[in-house]
């Protein structure tokens, strides 16, 4: 418990520490957007978020330290699902949401270099991992409410739909120029809807 | 032209030159699964090659450089598709290639070397693109036949196709844990056929 937390009434309990990790993560995501993990450096991170170095050093520890709090704070952040009542209009927001999220330069730019940092460090990809379990878990209902309304069959891997819903759109922003439009995010809902429809994702979870 | 290549019969025109270039993109490809680009060194290379380092710098200057060629050189080497006479077969030999590619240690540590290089820098970014465009194009006739065969509707965008089995094995490769096997590989298929022949690829090209 830091010091501050004590003076009851000047400031909420947490309130300085939960400003300060919201202040690093916010310069951390601005230097990783710039400049990748390769250009994530403690000590710029302090000064960006006008922090002291030794509680940048003390609390995160390393460049990844910093990337998979990161990942742990945009999960907790990550915007509830959408209710439209039927699983395309459900799949369309998702599909919109992330398109948005990865055509937005800042945001496209930390997703880049994030999943960057977890093709080369174990720690970056457990957190980048939960993250995606996170985000998933969140909009799977949409998918079993499907199967429970009778629009896709029983048995439907029901995470695995919507994995098939952010996947080409991944794929679009990693491996090709292509822009990511509105046109590509309800193609791939349409996609992911259609293919749930026919039963390619009946079958036991791997 | 090299001194090499005026002394015909001795050596074959352009022999000792793809010689090297063979040695040192295996050599970068090595180095690159190991530690990504990040430990891509061009003396390094040079060594492992066993070629001279003033010609890998001279030749491909930077990692970058080298990372552009192997991509180059990996378009130029990438199988030939499969024939089945169906869609889903030519679809899931499609998948199961990408599948046993991603799932090979060296292979898919390779992929997700390239792949961040390219989150990370225009020339690699440029020739990863390049790589994929390459790809699309020599499985492509797949959809096209499809659609010449009746299975898929008119106007489908047939590279989309292709792109949608790949998609979720890549992403599978980068945003979890879970394994790339022949499930995983032959779900990527009936997926992509199923939301085709519903017609979710239907609409101009983007």
């Amino acid at each position: 418990m830091t010091s501050e937390a004590v003076s009851p009434g000047t400031v909420r309990p947490g309130g300085r520490t939960a400003r300060v990790r919201s202040a690093v993560l916010r310069a951390a995501g601005d230097a990783l957007a710039e400049h990748g993990l390769a250009g994530l450096d403690l000590a710029d991170v302090a000064l960006r978020a006008e922090v002291g170095r030794t509680t940048v050093y003390r609390r995160w520890g390393t460049p990844v330290g910093l990337v998979a709090d990161l990942l742990a704070d945009m999960a907790e952040q990550s915007l509830p699902r959408t209710e439209t009542g039927t699983l395309v209009g459900d799949l369309r927001a998702n599909a919109r949401l992330v398109q948005r999220t990865l055509a937005d330069p800042r945001q496209g730019a930390l997703f880049k270099s994030v999943i960057a940092a977890a093709t080369c460090d174990t720690q970056a990809a457990v957190a980048l991992h939960r993250f995606y379990e996170i985000r998933v878990s969140e909009w799977e209902p949409c998918a079993r409410q499907a199967v429970e309304r009778g629009e896709l069959p029983e048995g439907t891997d029901t995470r695995e739909v919507i994995r098939a819903v952010s996947a080409p759109l991944y794929y679009r922003l990693l491996t090709t120029a292509e822009p990511l439009d509105e046109a590509a995010a309800d193609r791939a809902a349409d996609a992911a809807a259609a293919a749930a429809r026919a039963g390619a994702f009946v079958g036991p979870a791997r």
